[in-house]
């Protein structure tokens, strides 16, 4: 199966999938067992480019209860000029005060010195169990066992480092035909929702050696963060370390400038990586049976709120679940987020069967909206008054297994 | 078991429940079977006050989405002069569209006629599932067949014939003592969460044979509203169709004046009766384990929103159905609703129980926590920045049993 098994994702043209993996020219990474986590599992993860003039863009969680990492990697690195990333999983660093920002500096100078480059240029992630504070030996040997282990094939050890209940490791490598050259494209991403006990998160780490002003950076990664990992809803539970930074070595030699069919290939690759990783994430969720999509059409104002409401509701989402083709559910979440708006003259479509126009029934082949949403991916097109909008949220179902997950679990 | 059987309400001094039941003065009521519903339960009920001088409140979901009697009632009744209910279960003529407002009318109609109050004085109500057209000859033959069961202590049919999933009908009867005589107090409620496949909704009648203006009416009905209904969550949907109406016959002849002691005792009597009902509600959200109650203390402009956070959080709820002491979830929660705070300092107690200060964890005894948390009723004390706001919200739990009546089902 490609990378790109989605519907809702095109394959980039120009883009080759590379199967076995790697990294981009001027990294090398490593992902190594610390003994943050039990079991001699991998939980440690390094990253570095060798080059100097690398770029670098990030994103973080809006989160009012940041975790120690976001802290530290806001506000002590040069977002721009990132060089390293230090990673790790089984403890959040989060809700562990002043000592908790005391141990992510720690971390960040650790890496910084088997690196070889300024602290500032060292971003900080942990994934894990909020509250506890992390384990600092473990840190002090995962830093040093990773350096020894730094490689330009590291990436599939480090995805597999950052897991925390991820079912499988979430992790690309693909090489894109620009106008001057192939660059790559390597992206690992963790994230599973914010379904299991005490773990919550999603980090995602992208590599490239196109060469790319910060600015680009900067730009590519905002449109294509908004496009995928602002489109995608677990449960509605946002994360107090969520993180994904792009960092571009420049060592293809190959440079990708604004407003070039390069720009546009680039973007696309980029594009649909993070979509498909986003959408890993959802599948991922747990174990999730089914994932919706819903596309809101209406009111620029109104359209985005429309779509989470739907991806977010429990109702929806058990109905997901269950194969149920309850498109009741969908109106009431619907007027729940259009509170006022009554009569509400709401067009309802599921997998391209109309069920409702302008906020009542319209007569259906039952047989086949039941067979429609048995479907592995199922497609809500909402309509709602007004113009000029038009939004999608991908979300997964809400079924025993979350509770499971979530539930039968004593700290 | 008292009626007011929660730790978190205070059983109102001045009153007496009446197990036997029965309304007050002035009213009569009933509830039968009209076929709306398969297996010949009841499904449809009528309550009329036959004092000309009734006065009346009501209150009414926000959702964009109405159901049509909540459009006719809303914009064709005199809200505060309303005389008689009539109310079907099993379905919510809603999203019917201008059939339903016909239909909806069209019941209000036959209420009038065989009540002899005019149409504007019947309050109209549905609950059950959306999109179905309702069927008329059923509500003819449902008018027809409780107008001649209407009786005094019909309250108990009514209440009966209101239910859609509930595990248990919700209802009561208080004897108040006021200054001037001995005034009755009666409540039918129905809801279990917005959890079941296709129903919806939160209906509630309130009856009184007090004497109180029309004024007084909303404005008790008003404050306890927010205190009891506004102030639950189940699994965070709002309904196409929640209702609640207020009236009073004024037939004892005893009169509750504003400002007056008589008031805060018919106003603590209604509240505790309303905020008893709303627990009940989500106590049978799905045959929930156990309930929660968080109560959020700091900056008044922020209270409600982290209160409806973490009720709403399917992380927190999970964590309340399996016991587990996860106060990370609740970190996860309250950053999640202040975007831009970090770093936040806030407290959290579990049961008295304090886990966190100012961001960071306190040592506790974990064993302590693991008992706490195992009971039936679980509070969450949470102290955020800020001062002059305090607020609670009650929630259910959310476990297998929710996902199997929302999922397990195909319509």
């Amino acid at each position: 199966m490609s990378f790109f098994s989605s519907r809702w994702i095109e394959a980039p043209a120009n883009a080759t999938v590379v199967e076995a993996g790697g990294l981009p020219a001027g990294f090398r990474a490593a992902g190594v067992a610390a003994g943050i986590k039990p079991g001699g599992v991998k939980d440690f993860g390094l990253l570095v480019s060798d080059a100097a003039q690398t770029t670098s863009a990030a994103r973080f969680t809006r989160s009012g209860a940041l975790a120690a990492p976001v802290l530290v990697t806001q506000r002590h690195t040069q977002l721009d000029a990132l060089r390293a990333v230090v990673v790790n999983s089984g403890n959040a660093n989060a809700a562990t005060g002043g000592r908790g920002i005391d141990d992510a500096a720690k971390m960040q100078g650790g890496a910084a010195m088997v690196c070889g480059v300024g602290e500032s240029h060292v971003a900080v992630a942990s994934t894990g169990v909020i509250g506890v504070p992390l384990p600092m030996d473990c840190v002090t040997q995962g830093t040093m066992a990773a350096f020894h282990e730094l490689r330009p094939d590291g990436d599939i050890d480090f995805a597999e480092a950052i897991r925390t209940t991820d079912a499988y490791p979430k992790r690309v490598t693909l090489d894109i035909e620009l106008s001057g050259g192939t660059v790559r494209l390597s992206a690992q991403a963790k994230g599973a929702g914010m379904i299991s006990p005490g773990f919550a998160t999603l980090l995602v780490f992208i590599q490239t050696d196109a060469r790319l002003s910060a600015a680009e950076c900067d730009l590519l990664l905002g449109v294509t963060v908004k496009r995928s990992f602002e489109r995608v809803s677990v449960d509605g539970q946002l994360s107090t370390s969520d993180t994904v930074i792009l960092l571009a070595s420049g060592e293809s030699g190959v440079a990708v400038e604004p407003q070039t069919d390069d720009e546009r290939s680039f973007g696309e690759a980029l594009d649909a990586t993070l979509r498909q990783l986003a959408l890993m994430v959802v599948r991922d969720g747990e174990g999730a049976r089914r994932i919706g999509r819903v596309v809101v059409r209406g009111d620029h104002r109104v359209v985005d709120r429309v779509a989470r409401a739907v991806a977010d509701s429990a109702l929806v989402k058990t109905a997901l679940y269950g194969g149920d083709p309850n498109w009741g559910r969908i109106i009431q979440a619907v007027g729940a987020a259009l509170p006022g708006a009554a009569p509400l003259a709401v067009d309802i479509a599921i997998e391209g069967i109309q069920v409702c126009a302008r906020g009542a029934r319209v007569p259906h082949e039952p047989d086949a909206l039941a067979a429609a949403v048995q479907r592995e991916e199922v497609e809500y097109e909402i309509g709602v008054p007004g113009e000029g909008g038009e939004t999608e949220v991908f979300f997964s179902d809400l079924g025993h297994e979350y509770v499971t997950i979530n539930a039968d679990y004593t700290t």
